[in-house]
């Protein structure tokens, strides 16, 4: 076994990594006495022991009009100049970083997600030497991350069906996002619509999925027809009885949105022209950037509790209510039901190998960075550089440990002239960085609010939302003769023996103590729905389950399918969190019976995954989804650099958990860096 | 191995606890379509499937006045006529349940925390048959947790030295609650100071602990006396330079206390009397329960971004201030400097042995409740209860699986006339409940807000806390002559050989995988303060850690100790909760060696124990923290019974977190259950 400090040098040119004496008391301390010209370290009780960074001007928030347009023009992907930078970012992406520029920078990417491969590729192609450091063991991509079998890193098989795989994070791109759609393009990968709203056989729109609230059940078409029954149970006022939650948000929201958009005839709309938009987003974030949608729709829209219940529920919005009302509103522009949305065929984490691919040699895996020691003149001294710090050499000491998995433990330092920081704030808080970074920054790193959002999904022999009630009737009766009608009558036995029972269900999953849990947690009720009969789409519940969706396509060569079977945000999700990862399936498979009725249970293979990403210990939360005032307090400082320390990731962007956003600030980042002197 | 679904009678009188068919559909359908009347199941797209509840009135949050009146009784602890009920408890949990009465009901609880061991002796105690359902395997008490040797639960030994003991939950219990400082001398539980200001070796308050931000450390007394250097840290307008954050903090808070409460010349306060406390309390409730504390502290209070980190970062409001206003804000009124805080001998968990033992007969572990179907006339034939329900037969149903700890999972099921719930609604959210309950506690159940709490516990052979200068010398040169003089000057190894290099540091708990990733994470910095030299009292900081405590006492016969290194909520929690418990410790570590230097290293054992309370399967969380609106919108259906089920908890009283709360809540719903005809 070796807990090795000493590590030979890489074989490539990329930064220096080696045994470093990286801030050792000692050199810091000669540093600060001497060579920086640095006060020494105070031991007094009230000593400043490191300078405090220069502060900023204290002032109410949301009232600096300058922070207010900042934070408007990174919505809509402006410059310092109000120019928009998404076609110059398209150049980029297909033409690589422009001509001018420096060269030959040794350059450290922390994180390979997205944004941080992204990054190192661009900067290689320019003739930057990168070394990209991912504390995963084997695994790329950040929270683009399907549950599969083979892939770079060489999963294991997660289901039954070793032809199944399903996402555990990013799952749909919407067309709105040209970063991403291009560099589906540039890489060769094929792309297919990921169907958000439930289709027939062939391919028209139905919304036949559910809504399954307050007890009542129908079809979201439904709904959208007719919701004064769903509408009733939350006990709305009778303004509102006839108009569905979608229309009631739409008409609180609309009079927002016409501040910066106009309508088109589809119900999408288009931004106003330039500074129109920019001008009718800084008066949004002015008037609402300290509002949660709670208090939007509540004090600003006028709406009652009920209807906030109502609204809540089906939008999901409820759990969100109290953050960040320019959250939920900035998302709302991106899902809705005439947005286009696609997946990836073979699924998210394509895109993760191929972004892999172009700088494979230059990933290091199993190294999670513990400490950040850069150099900057005011931070001199304040511990971690070396003794003398050339003004051509490294300006960026780093050190990572390795997690162990192969038995051994190593720690290990880098150098670099500069690094890009991907790493969520929520993680990057965890990290030492020496000298401590400036006020701004620290009060982002300490504050910048990171969701949960958890998914739960069920492996099925069948693709029993898609079966017509014949088929269900055929189906259930190859189990044996007459348990349709047994289902029917809800005469069917309650001690699991039903679970998985269906021939096509393959042996060895199903455990006896699963049984017993499945059976204790198991939905009854005389109540069986009629067949979804649906390609696609998702349902909507008040149970736990909350948001469940279908598979847009079956994987070639499988009869059988995985059912997202809950995806929940935020206070929805936390209720999963509590669980261990296994105690969560009878539960899901419970919160669909209720939904789909109890005989979805002859299908269940007894195979389920989960990702919970706030108990992810590389990805600590699903995204930043900013509070009350955070846009106005935090989000300017997020992306700026600090010393050689450039930042990137989708909480750079105001796209947070979409990967448009990830990219975005990877090209940014990479042109900065490239871009400095 | 056994799987079984029958089970034994119990041998006492208890609840009858059979195999029992609960629900089955079949039986749930006839019920429905004929015994009681109701519609049957409907199987029609948009058919109501179980009676949607009557609806509540629909208004906007916060403007029923018998809301907010109902809310302030709660915060004062008044009956519905506005009369005190603390004495009238005090006497019940003194003399028992009055009377006059029933006798001989069965009554199922569900959960052994505080509230359902007292909820089941006051019935038991009253001529009831009461058995106690547990989940946990051998553990009582809930978020009473202590880690400790032996106790009812017959736990392993937690840390190196067998001595030691820990707090995971509750830790301190102000002399303001009256029914614990009772509880507490009837159980003939020893008491003693718990020192949230730190005091020297006489006893006397020195105040002497850190507060270490933006890289300046200060002893907390000097800081109240000259808080400018701290202040400008932050970058607070000057007229807050020379104000302590608690006296900013105390400044904004003390007009609104003004509405109910006078100041005592000790700073404490006193309810103006009835009815003029109760008034004042709802009018704070109108006005502000859809105030979240950002929002108080800045459009209420005017105060700009920057006190708003001062103030959030040394009174632990940071991580709370999007949560309500009100929550902090009662809060605020039992933690202060001037509270009398009191600990037990031998750990918390004492109280839960001593609940515990009053009713220990009646309790069964490994048992988490799954489903619950009651009867109530409106709510027949939705599912749940057997054919026929005799007016005096059981009208609850219980369903139960064991954890499976000793490698049987078992299924089981109970009956009782009543049931109290004592279940976090973060945890009861995913119990089936049939029928589904009134629209009002389902909102309840699905929106209240838990929060995150998280502890980490590092073990050190020598109370380095309470070290002079002289003794840390002495102590460092016995691990090698001249030690001490290299940590004053900062040379040191970096490789994680000095941790527990101290003689008195046990062998066999420090591994060299360990020693690894400590070196990787500790604290490098040439800065070393002097002694802290202090009794009890804690740190504040700006690390992830966030707060400390030191022990308040020694524990006989240990020269050691084991230190609070991180006490954090909500965000600042959260940040742990992403690490596998084992991941913490070096980041503990490291956190502490921020705050108190580099050479506290030679102490530690190697042993760390850490609680997320969101991450606990039982807990689901640390309380209930209520969002803003919260209070009026939920908190007055909390409480209220769905036919024969009672609800209990901290978080059905005012005081969540608050073991004053849980015992509350405890009596109030045995005197409902006791009362009832």
């Amino acid at each position: 076994m070796s807990h090795d400090h000493e590590m030979n040098e890489l074989e490539d040119s990329g930064p220096t990594r080696r045994t470093f004496a990286v801030g050792t008391a000692a050199t810091a301390t000669a540093a600060a006495a001497g060579v920086l010209g640095a006060e020494p370290a105070a031991a007094s009780p009230a000593g400043r022991v490191r300078g405090a960074p220069a502060a900023v001007p204290a002032q109410a928030p949301g009232v600096d009009p300058a922070r207010n347009r900042a934070v408007a023009r990174a919505v809509l992907v402006l410059d310092e100049d109000e120019r928009p930078l998404t076609e110059t970012y398209r150049g980029i992406l297909r033409d690589g970083l422009p001509r001018p520029g420096t060269r030959g920078r040794n350059v450290l990417v922390v994180g390979a997600g997205p944004s941080g491969l992204l990054a190192a590729h661009l900067l290689k192609q320019a003739g930057h030497q990168v070394t990209v450091l991912e504390a995963n063991g084997n695994r790329a991509g950040g929270r683009l991350k399907t549950f599969r079998i083979g892939g770079h890193e060489d999963a294991e098989q997660p289901f039954a069906d070793p032809q199944q795989y399903a996402e555990a994070g990013a799952m749909r791109f919407p067309d709105s996002h040209p970063l991403v759609m291009d560099l589906i393009e540039q890489l060769d990968l094929t792309k297919r619509p990921f169907k958000l709203v439930a289709e027939d056989e062939n391919g028209t729109r139905t919304n036949a999925t559910w809504l399954y609230v307050n007890g009542v059940r129908i079809r979201r078409g439904d709904y959208e027809r007719s919701p004064r029954e769903v509408n009733r149970s939350f006990g709305v006022p009778e303004e509102y009885e006839n108009t569905p939650a979608s229309a009631i948000l739409a008409g609180v929201l609309d009079p927002i949105r016409d501040r910066f958009s106009t309508k088109r005839p589809d119900g999408s709309r288009e931004n106003k022209p330039l500074p129109e938009a920019l001008d009718g987003w800084t008066s949004v974030i002015e008037e609402f950037g300290d509002y949660s949608m709670f208090r939007f729709l509540t004090e600003y829209a006028g709406l009652d509790v009920r209807t906030v219940d109502l609204v809540g529920t089906l939008e999901n919005l409820t759990s969100r209510l109290p953050l960040a009302f320019l959250h939920s509103f900035t998302s709302s522009a991106v899902i809705s039901p005439i947005t286009q949305f696609y997946e990836l065929e073979g699924g998210t984490a394509v895109l993760a190998d191929a972004l892999l691919e172009r700088v494979r040699g230059e990933v290091v895996f199993d190294r999670r960075v513990t400490r950040i020691a850069y150099w900057r003149p005011d931070g001199a001294g304040q511990g971690g550089e070396p003794a003398e710090v050339a003004e051509d050499g490294p300006h960026v000491w780093l050190e990572a440990v390795s997690e162990g998995r192969d038995g051994t433990v190593v720690r290990e330092q880098f150098t670099a002239d500069l690094a890009i920081v991907t790493v969520p704030f929520s993680g990057l808080r965890q990290v030492q960085l020496l000298p401590i970074p400036s006020l701004p920054k620290r009060r982002a790193l300490t504050e910048l609010h990171y969701d949960a959002a958890t998914k739960v999904l069920l492996e099925f022999s069948r693709r029993w939302w898609e079966f017509t009630e014949g088929e269900w009737e055929q189906e259930l009766n190859a189990i044996r003769p007459g348990l349709a009608d047994d289902y029917a009558a809800g005469d069917v036995p309650d001690d699991g023996s039903l679970l998985g029972a269906h021939p096509s269900v393959p042996d060895g999953y199903l455990t006896e103590a699963q049984r017993v849990h499945y059976a204790a947690n198991r939905w009854l009720s005389p109540d069986q729905p009629p067949a979804l009969h649906a390609y696609g789409g998702g349902s909507a519940c008040d149970n736990t389950n909350r948001f469940t969706f279908n598979p847009s396509h079956p994987v070639p060569g499988s009869d059988g399918g995985v059912v997202l079977a809950s995806y929940s945000w935020a206070d929805d999700a936390v209720r999963w969190d509590a669980f261990d990862d296994d105690a969560r399936y009878p539960h899901a498979l419970r919160g669909l019976q209720e939904i789909y009725g109890q005989r979805i249970e002859v299908f269940y293979t007894g195979v389920g995954k989960t990702q919970s990403w706030l108990r992810d210990p590389y990805a600590y939360g699903e995204a930043s989804v900013l509070l009350p005032g955070q846009h106005t307090e935090l989000y300017p400082d997020i992306g700026t650099p600090e010393g050689p320390l450039h930042f990137a990731g989708d909480h750079a962007s105001l796209k947070p958990a979409w990967l448009e956003g990830a990219l975005e600030s990877a090209v940014r980042a990479a042109l900065e860096v490239h871009g400095r002197d």
